[in-house]
């Protein structure tokens, strides 16, 4: 007889019926004494990043694809809705909620305002939702489809360059709670996610240089290649936009980059090691601090500025490594400095890290180009390195936010 | 050359480097011409069910292994903290927040308290939420602990026989949204369940026999053994509780037979054909429509009871085995009509299934005793047949909620 704390890995149970000559119709019979069931619930997961060709243009049948026979709900901004929404109404005949959110204010409030429209459309489990917009917009989406009816699919179709080289091509969608960024939120991967460069033609040059600034921490932690193009062709990228043939190789490689790293570690439970937390360990604080009167992008450039000087600093990477850094993001008209990142800040965003990692800082800074490493230990970077750091920033002038 | 439009499978890329002689280090070239990634984010997940014997004796462990050095924020209601709160206090010295909240009122209010007191715990990634309560305190916890920071750890405590045997052993957790039930919610499994039969003993007879409903559904849907137990026993199990020997065999057989049922398809991803379903198509609007003044499991039981009568009316059932079927409930004290159940909300039952169900209705009847029928079709069952089902219910007399 088996004892009686017998743990069943209930995947595994040996079926009676398999010893059995005569083959046998129904349920698996329990085993007489287990005491414990481990249950298997593995989860597959899949989906779409695409890059398409005027995704509006009424020849183009790929948003059509990918809808099908299904109810959708189509979630965007004011700004895009004003620019495409008739266009993408024409195309699809959905209904639409037009959410004013920005940064700041993205909260639980916008995420149960889809649920609410979701509800009263209909929406069924194969309901879908459409998130059209930036990364904020998506964010909302992301969380309420993963809520709605305990998740249903949704579509993404980013139009700033940060949402579609980085914000929106992962898996997380999160609001701010209760003065906490991103504090409550999900991993659910969208069915699709639909890139059209044409988008970026509309977006304003801050906008544009916001995203220029995930290109090129990608660049950093990985890809010389994708440094080397940014560093050529930044002011190009920012005045003539994503449509010519560097901006193409830009977004290319840079959700290349993007999802060979999610890839590794996609809902962040193999390792709190991100090489893509580089350039915002610092960032989330400051964008607080400063009343999300920033973009996003801005702060991880000012970030990443600090992160290089501190590797600078610490004698691990050598001068010329960190000009180069400092210097490419000073000609994408990115700061590098601002007066509200101080020592106690950057100390909080150091603790809060840890908190979010694991336990251990993790500070993403760069050897070289293409080469992050980690800084373990709150103790690896003193208060003295910090004031260093922020001071020689503050002295080169230019770049302030 | 490859075509604009290739579609890359992420995953399957054949890496360039392999095709060199000389290894290389450092990341995965891009293919030159992509137009799609497919990228594969499956998730891993499994967890442990376990019957625990005596949870809160000091000298038991399985809390404290359980949690290990995590900080944990024990969410539990008045009753059970009244009866147990500072029993698992000495255990553990967690902090506890207690919910007010009952199946009417369960909704995203709640959830953002229970998120609000983690963030002011300071809880991070590794932290854990410890369930301790009913069905509805473990709905709760479970869409708060998939929203905390994308998702944190619960392990789960159920003290009721609904929660041991249903609610509080599967991946869901949902609430109320806008005056629809469990709108909103997630699948997110806990890390562990456990289950100590002794927490029965302080349940009300109302509640148990409440309980027993689902494990006569069990029966009825897979478990002829688990049925004819129930048959043989279920005066002895609602006055005697869970603890003689009886008892305890229901409460294992209905957790594997759970078990078994869920890991087919623990993401109701793979068919809307769930078994599990019987007894779960009329009895939500039943519920409010009563104002919730009615327990969940005396909703099923008279769900099951229509149900059965209409597979009698349709000659799907011999008048045997649905005659077995409603003496098993009334034997277990449990309703088999209300008033309120009408034609009008019968119908409304089955519309909102088949919506909720990809679009088929997915009635589930028995064919006999552990044999389980689809009806596809809204228009498998008339009007008029739903008269006479609620006609011949409601004569009976007795077993009124």
């Amino acid at each position: 007889m088996r004892s009686n704390s017998l743990e069943v890995a209930f995947d595994e149970v040996a079926p009676a019926e398999t010893l059995a000559t005569v083959s046998r119709i129904g349920p698996r019979p329990q085993p007489a004494d287990w005491a414990s069931l481990a249950m298997g619930c593995d989860a597959r997961g899949r989906y779409q990043v695409t890059i398409c060709d005027s995704l509006l243009n009424p020849g183009n049948t790929a948003l059509r694809d990918a809808l099908g026979d299904r109810k959708a709900l189509l979630v965007t901004t004011p700004t895009v809705d004003r620019l495409y929404g008739a266009a993408i109404r024409a195309m699809l005949g959905v209904k639409t909620l037009v959410l004013d959110v920005r940064e700041e204010t993205k909260s639980m409030q916008y995420v149960e305002a889809v649920c609410k429209e979701a509800l009263a459309q209909g929406l069924n489990r194969r309901g879908l939702l459409i998130g059209f917009g930036g990364g904020v917009c998506l964010d909302v989406v992301t969380v309420a489809a993963s809520l709605i009816r305990r998740g249903v699919g949704h579509l993404r179709v980013p139009t700033t360059l940060i949402g579609q080289i980085d914000a929106g091509i992962g898996l997380k969608g999160a609001v701010n709670f209760c003065g906490k960024k991103s504090f409550v939120g999900c991993f659910h991967p969208p069915e699709q996610v639909l890139i059209d460069p044409l988008f970026l033609r509309s977006l304003p040059r801050r906008s544009l240089a916001s995203g220029i600034a995930e290109a090129i921490k990608m660049g950093i932690i990985r890809d010389t290649a994708l440094f080397e193009l940014i560093e050529g062709s930044s002011r190009e990228l920012t005045t003539a936009g994503f449509t010519g043939a560097a901006g193409i190789s830009v977004l290319r490689s840079s959700i290349w980059a993007m999802l060979e790293e999610l890839r590794k570690n996609p809902y962040e439970d193999q390792t709190y090691e991100r090489v893509v937390d580089f350039g915002h360990t610092f960032s989330p604080l400051l964008e607080s601090a400063m009343g999300f009167d920033i973009e996003h992008g801005e702060a991880v450039a000012i970030d990443m500025a600090l992160s290089a000087t501190i590797a600078l600093l610490l004698g691990l990477i050598p001068q010329s490594g960190c000009e180069r850094i400092l210097q490419v993001l000073e000609n994408a008209s990115l700061p590098i400095f601002a007066p509200k990142l101080t020592v106690p800040l950057c100390r909080e965003g150091i603790v809060e890290a840890a908190r979010h990692r694991g336990g251990s800082m993790n500070l993403v800074v760069p050897g070289g180009i293409g080469w992050p490493l980690f800084l373990k230990n709150c103790a690896d970077v003193s208060d003295s390195v910090l004031e260093d750091a922020l001071a020689s920033l503050s002295s080169r002038g230019a770049g302030t936010a």
